[in-house]
């Protein structure tokens, strides 16, 4: 809008159907990644196509039921797949540094990590993943504490009452990402109970992402790590 | 209804406005209670005076105000009135056996935790209380975890996140009762986050009552002394 | 956390994808117990063969489908399922002691009063089943108000409005653990209206767990009935 | 909009800021009664004169404050008020007939019966007030449910957990008309609570106006008592 | 519980999983009706078969699925099914008398009338049908305004924004039972968006049911024209 | 009711199940429209029918399955259908003019703006798309901002966080609708965090419809466009 | 961003606590209006008094308590003040032209039509209210059907059920924009269920802004009214 | 519990009413922060006094009111105060090092936006506060993009429809942290509308704090700039 500073044109790849933003990396660290989940088929290979067309080495989906999959895998046979995570990447992976650990409550969490982890690799980042830690047996959050000094960030992925980020915040000065996920059932409301724990957590500095939305706390969990790398 | 088995007519005191049930003790084991909330000073004077006539030794109320408790001290200069808990009782209070825990998660969970303690003291149950050891230091509560054992039962008292009582019941085999607060503010919703975090607790066994309910909290702990000491 | 009054260590086995709470009887008097919901047939056969092997002469599942069922049948032909229940366990149930009366309102609620008793059977407790006592016909309750008498504790399982507690809680001195089901429609909102009628019951006393918690009651009455007992 | 079965001219008196609907009583069998709650004390007092003006004999406001009433009163001195039910009236109170039973499960919910009789009252239908029957001692409600069988229909107000509909519902055949009040705290949700159980009140037949509206459920139990005398 | 004036014992048929009302007929004027909801085939076809041994001319159940219909005609091949409302019955329908109105706002709301219709033919009330009447048009609801006049009572059913009631109920001084339904998609959250609009209702005297609710509306309609006829 | 400016009957077909509005398009410039979804196949090709012999000479409907659509392909061949926007429609289709621009958040809005330009077409009202243009890379927005000076208005389809109308509103002085949809999962509960974003929106001026409303959002639109052409 | 069609930069009054986007009437038709609700009066002021500087010959705010029109009033004794919109204004009203026609359904929604009244006022179109005409007698919207047919758009203003839009849009051909108002108590949750009722209006075409929001209803009547005359 | 590598005994203040966590810093690297909300002026100053005395050279309390304000500087006449923010602190502040760009939607915004600054400043951490950016004139944070770059990290502050962030995480690389605040009426729901918004926000990694929670954000801010600075 006339900003004599900012005159380098957003370059943008327009399939009709869908409008590839591919300056997207350039200016937030991350490129534009596929979100298959309201998408056909059809469509999330073309947008993988149409982000390596545009100069990527490396483009990826998120949502990917089997069907996309199996697309994907047609087009490139050499995809990188991820069932739990429901990822599939097309291209060279990014060779990593930094190290995020990835804590879960409970092993139904497990998709959403998987989701987290293969974020982090798409993005250059260490992940290591430490399972299973709820706190209803609160020793195995404290026999991993020592663990978290190591890591550039903290994410916690957990369901039902949500508590573990609480707990983890105030055993660590490393930045807590809090995922809330859709386990549970009745009052957990589809991960609306653990999302409110996580939002009202009694330990300051927890930050919080929506439900089940493991790529989203991958993806600030790879800027905070690009932020220390600086 | 009819049944052979149940031939003793519960006795009822009718005051027009209240309907007093005089037998409630006998039936439950904790007499009726005055709510004072709705009711004008006069009413919970006369609702007191009319349990005090109908044979009980010791008659109270919850939820009273300022003018509330000025009208029963008019009535009965000796009341007892504990204004953190907002109860105000008549008569003699029963000696006590049994402890019941008390624990908060912080200092703003202290009135609510006050209702519990007088109502265990109404109840003639003894009361032990443990003040802010939420799990942003979960040292605090690993500290007092020897403590609970011996305990009847344990009351958890928590706002905000409400993560306590789950680690609480994970170090504990004692009976937990879990009373969320409204103490916080934005997403916890005037206690609903707490209330959906203790429902959802990831530690099984907790058992919740109404947000703010330290009287109901009290009533349960009470019963489950009784059933100790039968 | 250098607490000198704590010093055996929590065991631990861990799985990679779970962590089991080896000593969670020891602390709390219930053992861990595989939630079946989120995680595949071969990860609950493991984590159930995890709590064998760590010493457990018993180990059960809850939330198990039909497919869960018959992985652990292939692995252990002589395991006791529930299908109503949903719950398959594995090695010697133990021998009862203790008597918990549970009521349902209406035969709809019947998967979840299994849930309760089968949860009962494991800790080792009695219990008697009284279905079909909803308020509608309140006589029906009151016909059974004297069998209460015998209790450690009664669970009350009731969807729809929740009414039952609040009448049942004001029949008896025994402590009530309230179950709301998500049975009905519409308002019912998948349980959540009986969830708000127990939380506000009239009657003090009441403690609430989760919607459709059969679980979390049974544990729950399993720890009354060992306090009583202790 | 040209059926010439309906030639009469709706009678509407406009006085700008309202425009009464003079006929309405005609109509539906209850005159327009005016809403004082967003009005102000001139605007109720203009409202009230206008449906003198426009030929009734009695007229009359809810949710009319302390402002409202003294205005009411400067108008006209012999003004009837019921200061608990929050209504004003001006003209001649009609005959009354028939009978309408109306139960309150609690002290606290006595404003909202008075709002109820007030209208009954204003409506020419002779009211029988049963007060504080609550089921937690259910055996209240059972010894006046023969009341029940002389009157036209009845009228259950009650918050908290709102059950005493279900159990009057299970004991007549008199219409329930059921008013959820707002008396409560926390999960009672400002009434939503009572409110959800009566809308799934496990006994048919039960009809629910909303929170705290005695006027409406005045009004049905008024149109109930015309069916029957008609 | 000791009321001389009720000694007639309440006749209870315990099939174990269900302990069938045989009086509530006579308390309510309603006998007991099947929910096939939540039971199996076999437990609705039990039922049935309970009550009319119990001594019923007539039983029935609502919310029967296809299967639940199948098993009641191999048991009773004459029975009545009708495939809209979800209702089946078995014995003789009962004669009519009195008349109610059903308007529906759409035709998508046609199987919730078809189980007021039902209700009402199960119940010896007669009933007429007027569909499609939503405030879109509103001269189509003026049409037929003059018929409601006719009836003993008007039940209108809307889904969607819900406003067809407060319509009818400024048109005639029936009594008018409003059934939300759950047609709509979006804001119209299930038939919440109709439900809040039948009970904020700007015309007095709206009574509502459940969601859905046909067959609640249906006993309420006959209780209303029993009175009538009384 | 006997306002003699109106003396003109309107217009219905009486198809028993249903009521055909035929005047509405004389009313309010838009035809009923057959709402597909709660109907039988059959319904909605009688209602089609219905309105074609009332005089249209195009009818059409929304919602519609592929049952439906192929059973309105078996009584008109030659229907023109939009599978993405679930719309059937027979007869000539009108001649447009003036244009709409339509804008989508994503390309997973597509189905819910193919439902708006079906709309817009089916009003005989000119429409641009203009997709996949959302605030995450908002220079996309920017470089059609200039476009949207040619239309008569702007349809808005977003979901997630249902950003852009209010980047919109404040780039246009062209009315803007915005219509949220349930794209997202999690805290966009189904588009209800879209739904508020756009009622909320920092720009005045949006209008909002339901969520996935694009046939209102059309509706609405069209009548701007006829308003602008008058 | 480096659009070279796009060069005029936008002028900003940067007041440290505020940026006043004083090129928004260019780009959007209304220029910045001052939202008084969370500003200190002198803020207020000063946002006037820039607004001013910045070339504007006529700067209002809405949402103004009586001390922030106060402190306008002492800066400019002649400003233009609407106690019951809340709306105060500096400078000269522009000249009117166009007409909307502003429906209120019942006198307390008052309030919220004089701030539609204003802003049409201060955005130079003219206004003609119309009061009290709720659905309750549906005949006096049907008296003024015809009045509609002279505006160029008609703004709906109304609280409790909301119903008033569906009727109106069933009767004009002009675009309806309705405001629900938190006129109402209980189930109409500060104006939830009007919002809910107007989203689901079963009348396509109905525009909705947020609750109260009599200023954003008349922007967009006033985009309306300029898009016609444009 | 028994870590042979935790051996540090965590130190703890008991007050009674609170146990204050002096080693919070050293775990976490943010001491114990008072929450003055629900304590007396007494409890605050007695918790600040507790900090000194633990060893702390600076202590402080959030949602301070008045009269704690009053009694903080009662005790220490020197405290810094930001009435503004709420936050009052004794001791002398860090020196600072690295910047956290704050950025608010709108002036109303303002006091959560002071409480960052001021949480930053008790942090030890440069902030630079940019008001007034809301999309509505998008070109206001267009504008400032380029300042974005300079940061460790951005906060974002917004209310109503809380779209900034979603615009700022698609401008920059570095960490976003949104928080939602109650400015707004009506759906914004006292700050859910905007809690929703950024919690699916459509630019990934935007992550979010509880509303009006400038403190969380604060801290959180600081985590990263200690993680960058390591």
């Amino acid at each position: 809008m006339g900003h004599a500073d900012r005159v380098t044109p957003e370059r943008t790849a327009d399939l009709g159907f869908a409008r590839l933003d591919l300056d997207r990396e350039r200016r937030t660290g991350t490129p534009e990644v596929v979100y298959a989940a309201g998408k056909t088929p059809e469509q999330t290979v073309a947008c993988l196509a149409g982000l390596l067309d545009g100069g990527a080495a490396f483009a990826w989906a998120t949502r990917a039921d089997s069907e996309t999959v199996a697309a994907v895998r047609r087009r490139w046979p050499g995809a990188t797949v991820d069932e739990q995570a429901r990822c599939v990447a097309v291209g060279e992976l990014p060779p990593r540094s930094g190290e995020v650990v990835v804590l879960t409550a409970g092993t139904s969490d497990g998709p959403v990590a998987a989701e987290v982890a293969f974020t982090l690799a798409a993005s250059g980042v260490g992940c290591r993943r430490v399972d299973d830690v709820g706190v209803a047996g609160v020793h195995r959050v404290l026999a991993v504490a020592s663990d978290l000094a190591a890591a550039d960030a903290v994410v916690v992925v957990a369901g039902m009452d949500g508590a573990l980020p609480s707990v983890v915040a105030g055993l660590t000065d490393r930045l807590v990402v809090a995922v809330p996920t859709s386990v549970g059932y009745g009052a957990a409301f589809e991960g609306l109970a653990a999302l409110l724990t996580m939002l009202t957590a009694c330990a300051p500095g927890v930050l919080v992402v929506n439900i089940d939305n493991g790529f989203g706390a991958g993806v600030a969990a790879a800027r905070i790590v690009r932020s220390v790398q600086r």
